[in-house]
C-alpha cells in the first residue's frame, strides 16, 4: 500500500533518531533541565531572533494548546478561533475541560480574518450586556491552517495589531509550521511570527519528531509556567526526548531542510494529481492537498492507497486529503501516478 | 418612569411574600429538609404527574443550567444548544467553566428544529474522527426561548425522539415556563414536559419569586445530586426561602394563575403596540415582545419608559424589547400608550 | 421542641423581613445594580472603614469561598487552610472542583497558627522539588471557628505579616463574623478585618439574614469579578433580595445588635449549661457551645430538644453543639434548664 | 561524576532503542492504533492473565494518574491517599485541577493501610453530614511507595477487600512496578495485581523505557476513555514510539528481566553502603535506598556522586536517595565504594 493518509507515519527522521542514539547513555537531569533541552532552546531563541524567549517542550499538539491557553487565559476569559480551527473540532473538547470556551467565528478555508475578528470585538465591547459573556483573552490561529492554507505576513500583521488593540493574546498552532514556513507562497518567517505572537509552537511530530512540540513564549512565558506543565500532565521526566530532538532539529536548518523537502514532493504530487485531471478542493499550499474525486474512483484507489477521507460534499464525490510527509520519495509518488493512470 | 424592561424588576408576588412571612418564624431543619420544602416537591410532582420525580430547589437559573448539566454530562461529553441559547451567549461560560462544550446548532427565532438536531446527529456518528471529538451528551432547550417563541407539543415530542435515539438528555430551561404554558399559542402543558425531557427546571424568579428554580428530574436525579449542588455552592441553608415561595406557587393553581395574568397584560401590551402601529420583530406568544423601532422615536421613548435594547438591525433602527411582568397594571399599560401616541 | 440545632433555623430576622416588605414592590435593575444594593455597599464600606473597598453580595457560604477562592487563586495555586477548616471538610470539595488544592495544616480548635504557616512556608520554599507541588496562593481562615473559637488581633496581625511576606491573600469565611464581633472576648473589629485581609466576607445567612453574604475586598476586587460570579451561578437576578438585606443589616448597627442579643442569649446559655454541671469540650466565645454528654442522657436530652451531634469522642459520651441564633430567647433558654434538670 | 540521583537519567534500554529503530520507516496508523501497539497490548494482556482487560498507553506517570482518576471518579467524589502519595504531594495538583480532591490518610512508609482506610470509611458513612462532604471514589495507592516499601499480596487483598465493600475503585500507581516485581520481598505478582485492582499502570520511563506507560484496566476501561486521553493532551499521534517500547518490554520477559537487573545492582549497592556503615533512614526493598548521612560528609560526597535529597532529619544530619537504574553497572557501586571509604 502507498501512504499518504497522513503526516505522521513513519516514526523519526534518520537525524533525530541519530541524535537520540548518540545521547542515550548519557547521564542527564530530569523534567527538561539537561543540556540537550537547553541547546535546543538557545537554538530556537536564535531562529526566532529573540535572546529572550521562553521555551518549552511538550508532547503533542492537544496538549501544548490546551496547557498554553490555559495559562493564558483567566478564568472569566475564553479563545476565538476559527469554526474549523483544531481546538474548535477535534481536540474532544480539551480547551473547555480546562474551563474556557471556544468562541468561533466564520474563517476562510481555515483561516480567521482580521476584519472578522475586529468587527466581531466591536460588537463585544459595544453590547451592554457583555459582562454576562465570556470576555476574549486570545486569539487562535493555525499556521497552516487544518486545509494547509497559510496567513501571508500582512495578514498576520493585520492580526496581532487588532490583538494589541484589544489586549488579547495572539497564539498560533504551530502543529505543521516548517510547511508553511517552507511554502512556495510563504513570506512570514519564525522572526516574524516571534514578533507577532504572544506564544506560539513549533511543530515537531509532523514534521519529523517522534513526538514533541517546541512552545515559544516571545515576550516570557506565564508565572510559573513549568509547575501549570507539571499540573497537567505535560513534562516528561527524561526531557531529552525532545531536547535531543529538537536540538537536532534546528541544527544546520534541519527543521527547514525537512519541511523544504516534504514541499518538494508536495509539488510533484500536486503534479501529478494535476495531470491526472483532478480538481483541488482547496487551493493549498502546504503539504496537504485536497482533491474532489468520484465515490466509484475513490473505491478503487483505495485498494492502493492509504488517504483521509476529508468530506462528503454530495452522493457521488469526496474530498480526500493527501499528506506529503518527510519519508515521502519521488519513487512514491511515482507509484501513485500509474495507480492514478489505471483509475 | 414606566418600566418594561423585563420580568424581574420587582420582589415578590404578595401570595409568595405572605407565605413567607407566615412561616417566617417557624423553627425548620436547613439545607432543603424541611416540611416547606417536602410539600411544595409533593405539590410539583402532582402538577407534573410525576410521583417518582426529584425535585431540587436551585437560586437561579445559570445556576440551575449548570449544576444540573456538569451532572448529567460525562467528562468526554458537551451539550447541544441552538446558537442563540442562553447557555450560548449570556452565562459567561458557566458551562465550560464546568468542563463541557457547549456545541451549538443554528436555530429559528430561538428554537432548535429536530431535523437540524437530527442530522447533525447523522453526521457527527457517520463521522470517522468523532472519538477525536466532544461527545453530545444532552440537548439544551429553552420553554419559551429567549426570543419568546415557544415549542409545541409536536415539535417537543420530535426533540424527545430524537433525543431517545441516541441517548441524550433532553434539558429544558425553564426561566419563564409559566409563560409558555400560559400562552394562547402553547398545547404542551406540565405533565407533557415531565414526560418528554430528562430533566428541565420551571422557573420562579421570573414568574414572581424573590428567586429560587425547581429543578425536575421526572425519572430521578443523577446520584448524589444533593452533594453536586453542595458543591457547586449552589445548596441554601435556609431552604425554606425557596420551599415556601414554590409551596405558594403551587397552591390553587398561582403559577399558572400569575402566568395568566401576566399573558393577559402582554395581550394589552400587543394591542397598544399594534395599533400604535409598531411592527414586531419577532411573533412572541409570551411575556416578552419586539418591536422594531426609528432611533429618534426610540430615544424619546425612553425618556418616560425602561426598556432593553435587543439589537441594532441598522444604522437607523433597533430592536427593543419590552416585558410584562407579575407587577404589571392595565394602568401601567394606559400609561405606555398615552407615551406611545405623543411619540 | 426546644430548637438548639444551629444558627439558621428561622426565617428572616423582623427588621430585616420589613425591609424586604417596604420595598417589594419598587422598580428595580437587577443583577445588583439597584440603589438597595449600592446603598447597602456604601455602609459596609463605612462601617469598615474602607472608602475603596469592593463589595459583593452573594447568596451562601460555600459559594462564596469558592467563588472568591478561584477568583484569588492563579491555576497552579492552592489555599491553606486548617485541617478542620470548612472548606476542607464541610462543603463537598467545591474548592477541588474549581481546580485547587486545599493544602491542609494543623490547628488549634479550629484556628491556625502563624508561626505553622510561617514554618510549613519555610519549609516549602526550602525544598528543592516545589516547582512539582501546588503553590501556596492564598490562606483561608474562618472568624469565629468552626469550633466557635477566634482569632485575637495579634493573632490577625501575625497571620496577615506572614501572608504580607509570602504574597498570599489572607482570606477570612465570616459566616458567622457577627458573633465574633459580638464576642466578650473580642478585641479584632470589622476595621481591623478590612486592614489585615485581602479579601473577607460578612454572612448574613447565620446573623439574621434570609440568605446573602458580603464579600468584601477592602482593596479592589480581581479583575472583572462580576463576570466571575454571574458565570459561577452565584449572581441572583433580582439582586435586591440581598441589597434589602444588608440595607438594613448595616442600618443603626444592627448586624451588631443582632449578634450581641445573640451572644447574650449565649451567656444565658452557658450558664445553664455550667449550672448543671455539662463540661465544655471547647472554650468557645461565640454563639456555638459545645459539651461532652453521656450518650444515655443525650438520647433523653434529644426527645425535647433538637441539637447537632459533633463527634463522638468515646463508645459512651458524645460531644454535641448548642447554638444559639437571632430568635432564641430567654423563655427558650429557661425551658432548656428545665429540661436539663430533669434528666 | 556517578549518577545514582534517579531511576530516569538515561535514555532508552538497548533493545527497546533496537525496537525504535527497526520500525521506525514503517507506515503505521496513527494514534495508538496501530499493530505495534496492539501486539504491545496482546502481550500485556497475556502477562496479565487478563484476556479481556482494556489497556491504553501514555506519555508519563502525573499523566496516566490524572487522566485515569479523572475517568474513574464521579463530579462528588475524591480520591483516598496516603498523605505521602505522589498525586497528594508531587504532581502540582493534577487531580485537583481536574476537580478532585485527594483525601489523605496517614501512612506507613509509604503504604495505606487497609485497617486505616476501612476504619475511615466507617467514620465516613457513619458521619450525619456526609453529604456535605466528598465521597470516596478510588484509592489510590503506589506499587512500590514514593518511600520505596511495597504491599504484600496480602495486604493488596485486604485493600481490594475494603475497597469491594465500599465499592471503590483500588487504583495503583505503577512507575516502578517491576521493581516491586523483581523485589526479592516480593509475593504479588502482574496477575494479582490485574485481579486485586480495579486500574493500575505498569510505568516504563522508569524501568528503561525513554517514556510511556500502560494503563491497564482489568475489567475494562471507563467508557469512551480513548476520547478522555484525547480531550486531556494525553494521546500521542505517533502511538508507535509507546507501542514499540512496550512491545520490546513485555518480549521474552524483557520487564522483568531489566528489573531484576536493577535489583541486583541494588543489592550490590546495599552491601557496599552497609559495609561503610551507614544508617538505612527505610527498610526498602526496591531500587530506592535512603540512608542517613551527616551533612558535612554528604558534601565530599556530592562533589563525586549525584544524589537525592530527601529530608533533613535534623540540622546536622541529611537523608539521600541512591536509586539504582537500568543504566548502572556494577563498576558504577566499585567506583561509588571507593568514593565512601574516602569520606
Amino acid at each position: 500500500m502507498l501512504y499518504f493518509a497522513n503526516d505522521y507515519s513513519t516514526g523519526a527522521h534518520p537525524e533525530l533518531l541519530k541524535a537520540l542514539l548518540d545521547t542515550n547513555d548519557e547521564k542527564l537531569p530530569g523534567y527538561g533541565e539537561d543540556r540537550l533541552c537547553e541547546r535546543a532552546k538557545e537554538k530556537i531563541r536564535r531562529a526566532c531572533g529573540c535572546p529572550e524567549a521562553e521555551i518549552f517542550f511538550l508532547m503533542g499538539g492537544t496538549q501544548t494548546n490546551s496547557v498554553a491557553l490555559s495559562a493564558l487565559l483567566k478564568g472569566y476569559e475564553g479563545v476565538i478561533a476559527a469554526q474549523t480551527g483544531h481546538i474548535s473540532v477535534h481536540e474532544a473538547g480539551a480547551v473547555e475541560s480546562g474551563g474556557h470556551k471556544v468562541i468561533t467565528l466564520p474563517g476562510r478555508e481555515g483561516r480567521l480574518d482580521a476584519g472578522t475578528l475586529k468587527a466581531w470585538l466591536g460588537d463585544f465591547y459595544g453590547d451592554e450586556s457583555r459582562e454576562h459573556m465570556v470576555f476574549p483573552g486570545a486569539v487562535y490561529i493555525s499556521q497552516p491552517t487544518e486545509y494547509g492554507t497559510i496567513y501571508s505576513l500582512g495578514e498576520l500583521e493585520s492580526l496581532s495589531a487588532v490583538c494589541g488593540e484589544y489586549s488579547l493574546t495572539l497564539y498560533m498552532d504551530g502543529a505543521r509550521l516548517g510547511y508553511a514556513l517552507a511554502s512556495p507562497a510563504a513570506d512570514a518567517g519564525l522572526e516574524d511570527i516571534a514578533r507577532l505572537c504572544g506564544a506560539f509552537y513549533i511543530g515537531g511530530t509532523k514534521v519529523g519528531a517522534l513526538c514533541g512540540e517546541a512552545l515559544v513564549f516571545p515576550k516570557g512565558a506565564p508565572e510559573h509556567f513549568f509547575t501549570t506543565v507539571k499540573q497537567k500532565g505535560a513534562l516528561p521526566a527524561k526531557g531529552r526526548l525532545l531536547g535531543a530532538q529538537f536540538d537536532a532539529l534546528f541544527t544546520d536548518g534541519l527543521y527547514l531542510r525537512i519541511s523544504r523537502r516534504v514541499m518538494e514532493m508536495t509539488e510533484l504530487l500536486r503534479g501529478v494529481l494535476a495531470a491526472r485531471g483532478f480538481r483541488f478542493y482547496i487551493d493549498s499550499p502546504t503539504n496537504q492537498q485536497f482533491i474532489l474525486i468520484e465515490n466509484s474512483r475513490l473505491e478503487k484507489l483505495t485498494k492502493e492507497v492509504v488517504l483521509t477521507l476529508w468530506e462528503k460534499p454530495d452522493a457521488e464525490h469526496s474530498v480526500v486529503r493527501f499528506a506529503a510527509d518527510p519519508s515521502t520519495t519521488p519513487e512514491d509518488i511515482e507509484a501513485l501516478d500509474a495507480i492514478l493512470a489505471g483509475l
